[in-house]
């Protein structure tokens, strides 16, 4: 088959742009750094959408909807929180016509709006949890975008919580964190995460302590895929969120926020992308099974809605082809491409063995599959991709993570992955050091790889990387 | 149990603000005729957009995110559009500080930017149609505001298709009214739509052709559900949307845009709801059936959990009420107010029995029924309600629908519903003066009750109303 992209050795960056632009899955937008995602980009974000929103619910956590824009003295209330965001925001200036009053922020992100409400709506320790979710776009003035990656305006959600005291707040931070983000990175994008916590010169503006996952895509760098802030009552003082206790005085809430974007996409694309394109895996893929035909006839057309019919039957999500009329190969160059995990290919010769071929895009694999047991061989090789995608990336994150003593160190081995480096090696002096080679600190985690409650905990591992 | 409503009789529109703020669906944003959307009411959306982006789905569209912001240029490439839009338009001016080379409007709708990029898209008639939608929030300037009816912010979907021919697009733009959005409406909303074509004053802007669905609320006014445009060559002129045909020549696409919005919720809350508060159809009710124990005891709760596991394994969408610590009348109000169509009361009484007591918030049915039975009088129940919803919405369009001989007659008739007058006695004349009385013609229909291809035909019929 032609070569339709730049290969991952030769120039990584260029290749993701092809693989964005021959996959259609994201355009740039008209006005500087907004995006348009196409339908292929967009069925991926839907997927994400549905996997983490049940995973959302089921901490019980609700949906609602809060306002695009944001009046800027919101900003104001909290010191850290205006001094991060306010160098990024798109203004609002008119309305109707007509000059407003105070101009409105787009919302960067919506701790300031969702604050001012959750002071309305918390007045009793009965109210508490309060847990909200919004699936939401939101804008932040970038210099240099990248779709999917870093873009002006991006999609996600965000979630917003209030709890009663600390521990609680501290508690649900962490649950989100692994049974929202990390489950899902790892059991439905297929993608190993570290988890653990921010450095100061990394924290969320305004977060007593900022936990994350990351990801490392296959150039060798770390892509931030979550983070859960614990914003302690940073904002509950700024917006007095209060509650009357079963104590019966009034007590500052303890509040936390949570998100993961379409950046996740990218992320998708660089953790387990290949020279012909996106794999996307199974249990994510908006296609998980591509059925085609080789050729137009009756007959193949039949049998291959025959077929397409069977696999949906039996929950598998299928997508069609019957254009016959167009070139075989550009079709197959399209479903690499675009990743689909199986493809099934149907023609006459292989209806002549009452046969079809199957094509696994991750293990390579093409093997003549008799019809009446296609839908066996299609849950067992979607089963088997989910794990070879896993264990490619793990395998890899593995291969590249190093050892270190040194900060010096530490930036050498960066430039194809993780650094781990003690803290107590490191610390802020380093991090500022490192950084002038633009290594940073993704996380910190405890020796034994668990996620510390904060910085004042002795024996912290840094990870040390190149980021997106 | 105590009044917590202004009643419907009493002041209609009042009535309608304590539906929203007691039961917690949504309350005014710090700007403008911006909205917060609460967990109660944004569940209702929710279960709104599951349903319909199926139907759209069907349709073989296809979703995308198109950005928020559009240069202001764009609008003035169809005169049409920007005649209408300009005047509503939110605008960025600043990102990250600095003044915008060209200002930014925030999205009213997205013809101009999605046709901007049709352009690009469509190439050949191989690529047609082209049938595209988004879910997203966009911004109209309003000088009177009313939370869901019409707000400066909006949730909605917005579907961009580009066809062929004339007679394709038309199809199209007919079969979003029908099987899409009346579908939707009538049999989950549970609400008879009159479905019809605009008058040249109440078209969308850069339209041929407006078809739209109208519902008609308990006060006897109209509610504009849902739009679907027949756009024509306009836009496709305006941005360049060009297809190599068949024919080997270059054709001007012909375009549609539909759209529903959040504004569907305030349909539902007028269009069902009494003095007690909401009442939701079980189609789309969120919470189709409320289990709540009476009191606090291990063996109510242990009947409650299981009821409710039952049920939820039977495929109902069922929420748990084991607050036994909270005045039962207050918990029956709220459920009442929310609207969820059976509440199932489990105390110490009802076990007593081997009892529960089944609730129906719309036949207002109690009636004690065998534990072992709930499961299938739910199911009855639930279907009953639906059922019920529907006729009595039918009932109430026919009581209020009046026919009448002149416009003098129509503007009067309009006062408690619909006047259906010959188009031929009202005419754009007639409905100028109409419309000094704030009556207006909602839509125009064929004698038989179908919709019209366009205003040419002779024998329409228009129907007259107030409206939201």
């Amino acid at each position: 088959m032609a070569k339709v992209l730049t290969s991952q050795s030769e120039d990584f960056p260029r290749w993701y742009q092809d693989v964005v632009a021959k996959a259609q899955l994201a355009e740039n937008g008209p006005a500087k750094g907004q995006q348009v995602i196409r339908p292929s980009g967009f069925a991926l974000w839907e997927r994400m959408v549905d996997e983490l929103d049940e995973r959302i619910k089921e901490t019980g956590t609700e949906n609602a909807s809060f306002p695009l824009l944001i009046p800027e003295s919101y900003f104001q209330r909290e010191a850290d929180h205006v001094e991060g965001f306010a160098p990024e925001l798109w203004t609002v200036t008119h309305g109707g016509g007509k000059q407003l009053e105070e101009p409105l922020a787009v919302r960067p992100t919506s701790e300031t709006v969702i604050g001012e409400y959750m002071a309305k709506w918390v007045k009793s320790y009965r109210d508490l949890p309060l847990l909200l979710n919004q699936w939401c776009n939101v804008m932040r003035y970038e210099l240099r975008t990248r779709l999917f990656l870093r873009s002006s305006e991006f999609l996600w959600q965000e979630g917003h919580t209030v709890h009663a005291t600390y521990e609680e707040a501290h508690a649900f931070t962490l649950r989100i964190l692994h049974e929202v983000y990390a489950d899902f990175m790892e059991n439905v994008l297929a993608l190993p995460v570290l988890r653990g916590l921010k450095t100061e010169a990394e924290r969320f503006a305004g977060a007593l302590n900022t936990f994350a996952c990351e990801a490392l895509m296959r150039d060798g760098k770390a892509l931030q895929m979550g983070t859960s802030h614990e914003l302690g009552q940073n904002f509950a003082k700024a917006f007095d969120i209060q509650y009357l206790g079963s104590d019966g005085k009034q007590h500052h809430g303890w509040t936390t926020s949570w998100g993961v974007s379409t950046r996740m996409v990218g992320g998708l694309i660089m953790g387990h992308g290949d020279d012909a394109g996106l794999r996307v895996p199974p249990n994510l893929a908006p296609v998980q099974a591509y059925v085609m035909v080789v050729k137009d006839s009756e007959e193949v057309h039949a049998a291959a809605r025959k077929v397409y019919e069977e696999l949906k039957g039996e929950g598998v999500r299928v997508k069609l082809d019957l254009r016959g009329d167009i070139a075989f190969g550009r079709r197959a160059v399209d479903a690499e491409l675009k990743g689909y995990p199986v493809r099934i290919e149907i023609g006459p010769r292989d209806l002549k063995n009452n046969e079809a071929t199957l094509v696994s895009r991750i293990e390579g694999t093409k093997q003549a599959v008799p019809l009446g047991m296609l839908a066996a061989a299609v849950a067992t090789a979607l089963d088997a991709d989910q794990m070879a995608l896993w264990d490619e990336a793990l395998r890899h994150r593995e291969a590249h993570t190093v050892d270190v003593a040194t900060v010096e160190e530490a930036v050498e081995a960066a430039q194809t992955g993780y650094a781990r480096l003690a803290w107590d090696s490191c610390g802020v002096e380093g991090e500022t050091k490192a950084a002038e080679s633009g290594v940073t600190v993704r996380v910190l985690q405890r020796a034994d790889g668990s996620v510390p409650d904060s910085l004042d905990e002795d024996g912290l591992i840094a990870y040390l990387a190149r980021s997106y």
